[in-house]
């Protein structure tokens, strides 16, 4: 406790994710004073085609990028 | 902002989950009056082991079914 | 089974959350080919306190809204 | 209703998964008095890098018990 | 680790919420092998205005029965 | 996106809140090259008898310390 839960699109490599979660580690140590132990951190990954923002799927997003 | 989380098991097609997630997203922008792009929504897709219902793992609850 | 779960800030009255919650109810019903009582949605209201976007919390959002 | 999402890494059994659903369907029967029926339960499994816990990866805690 | 959420309407007492996240504590402890320490369960409670199943509110769905 | 959700246990000043969000957006903006304004965080606040961990509700844990 405290429990945190990354809602993200799939396309980061391992070495991203560990240091973002770390860094979010850090972030509850000094602010709320637990100790890094009691902190548990989860990344719900999403295929592109499961995640929509603005009404396109990031498949859809991807590609309206690709063609700028 | 806002943000919506579906958990559902696996099985759908990439286009039933795009309909789906645009009607979602209309049905914030009609009540809420946000704008499209502030609605973000990810699907987190269990396979079937992975969820229960009525005491029932959804393998066993398709097995059911194809019995009938 | 589907769950859908909707993370959002309070300040919305009943009736848009009600209206907001039968759309989604027929985006999956529509989408999906569930029956409307197998659909779950739950909405987990926050504080402004509570919510953060662009590093700023709802409540200083709000603030800044209320200066332009 | 209710709905309960377990987050845990991957590594566990169909056989461990589905008996540790059946078990959290009963608490809820028992002290909730809601048919199972109701009881929706879905497992939100993640690779071991992406899960952390007192500032490592369950691939690095993995790696630390290995060698002990 | 596990960490588990249960999304459900208001209404119950602290006794039968106690009870049961003891419950789901042991079917963890039991089918997974973890020490109950490792166990964190938190309950997200929604107002009945909150919370739809079947296109109705809990307080439409407690309204209908009450009249029956 | 990302979308972050932090559960947690009431007791803690807004400030600790802020502040916290504030890192852990950092921690996204740092690691996976997002802009600030694609960062959501919300924290799903529960009271001490909603959590409970190693079996014990944190209305006991906070009984349990105060008698050390």
């Amino acid at each position: 406790m405290p429990e945190i839960t990354v809602n993200m699109a799939e396309g980061r490599t391992d070495e991203q994710k560990a240091g973002m979660m770390r860094d979010i580690t850090k972030a509850l140590v000094t602010h709320l004073g637990v100790d890094a132990e009691a902190v548990v951190i989860q990344i719900n990954e999403a295929p592109l085609a499961h995640k929509m923002k603005g009404g396109q799927t990031f498949v859809e997003r991807k590609a309206a990028l690709a063609k700028k």
